[in-house]
């Protein structure tokens, strides 16, 4: 398989992100790969940020994994696409995505993890590990404990997403997650540099 | 070319439009092609939806067009994607999308009709031609005078939207028009075979 993206510490650019300062203090801090969503922009204004974005990625040498949208993924040539349960079906992305591309897979309760133990996907998002600020119609969390129940059920890369700060990091790596998804703590942060070296000690 | 949609008389399907009854009385009466435009299901309902209105049009031997989203085009497979000025790029959905699908694209003032012309198109939705109560960001009407310059000025086959009646349906054609696309004059007509007839006459 082509597709390997290192998950270790991933940076969820938030709309209005202060790019590129944002995102390369964060990449020199440890950030492994970066995501974009957007809820807001038209396709054109989407489209045009997220070929902003992925020339700075470029630069760095991160993936960037675009949110969502499977189209502007591959108009940009994204690392690949991060999607859930309100997204296009899996599958259905997969066949439209070439085999280069990626899909990382947000899963809310035990039920849909298992569906995804079927899915070739380069990662699951679990989704909120702790209480999250960030995402208003967010599931029920799954703790620690659910997070480690999650890691005996499924075969792939695990990333915690929700509430993640540099005080629970470690927690939730010894837990059983495989990386972490981070959001708030690292685009609110006044130095992103330091606030993504805490995240991976 | 394998692309080639009859735009004669082009159904676009209001969000909550009654399918199937709708597009097979439609059609009955004389509809080409349909167009299904999505601004607020989330992406899997938007698949869900699209991949019944696209077997309902496959069934009726009409091609399907899907507005603005060229994945969810792609994912089910339809005729053709109509994007626009604020959509992904023209050049930059041609390069996803493979050769057998089309691509209608809507000018709104004869700068994007000239810039247009450079396009590989289907058609170009001239938008809008003159009042319309469907789009209420929509720009200053062509006018009759408008398309028949538009008319002029183009090489392509030119699909007049906005304000279309079965009464104006005539001095639309004479004026230079390939064919029409009708929202709400068919989407909210008691009797859609009916009213798509008379646009023919």
């Amino acid at each position: 398989m082509i597709r390997n993206i290192d998950v270790a510490l991933q940076l969820v650019l938030e709309p209005h992100a202060q790019v590129p300062w944002l995102i390369q203090e964060a990449v020199r801090g440890g950030v492994t790969c970066v995501q974009w969503r957007d809820k807001f922009f038209n396709d054109n204004d989407f489209y045009n940020r997220a070929v902003e974005i992925k020339s700075i990625c470029y630069e760095l040498k991160v993936p960037l994994i675009i949110n969502d949208r499977v189209d502007i993924a591959l108009a940009i040539g994204a690392a690949g696409v991060h999607l859930g349960q309100k997204d296009l079906p899996f599958e259905v992305a997969r066949g439209i995505l070439p085999a280069s591309m990626s899909i990382g897979w947000t899963v809310e309760n035990f039920e849909e993890l298992e569906e995804a133990e079927k899915y070739d996907v380069e990662y699951i998002g679990i989704s909120p590990v702790l209480l999250t600020s960030t995402k208003l119609d967010a599931a029920p969390p799954f703790g620690i404990e659910g997070l480690q129940r999650a890691r005996k059920m499924s075969r792939h890369k695990l990333v915690a997403i929700g509430g993640m700060t540099p005080e629970n990091a470690s927690a939730v790596r010894a837990a059983g997650a495989d990386g972490l998804a981070v959001v708030s703590a690292i685009c609110r942060s006044q130095n992103p540099y330091e606030t993504a070296k805490a995240f991976l000690k």
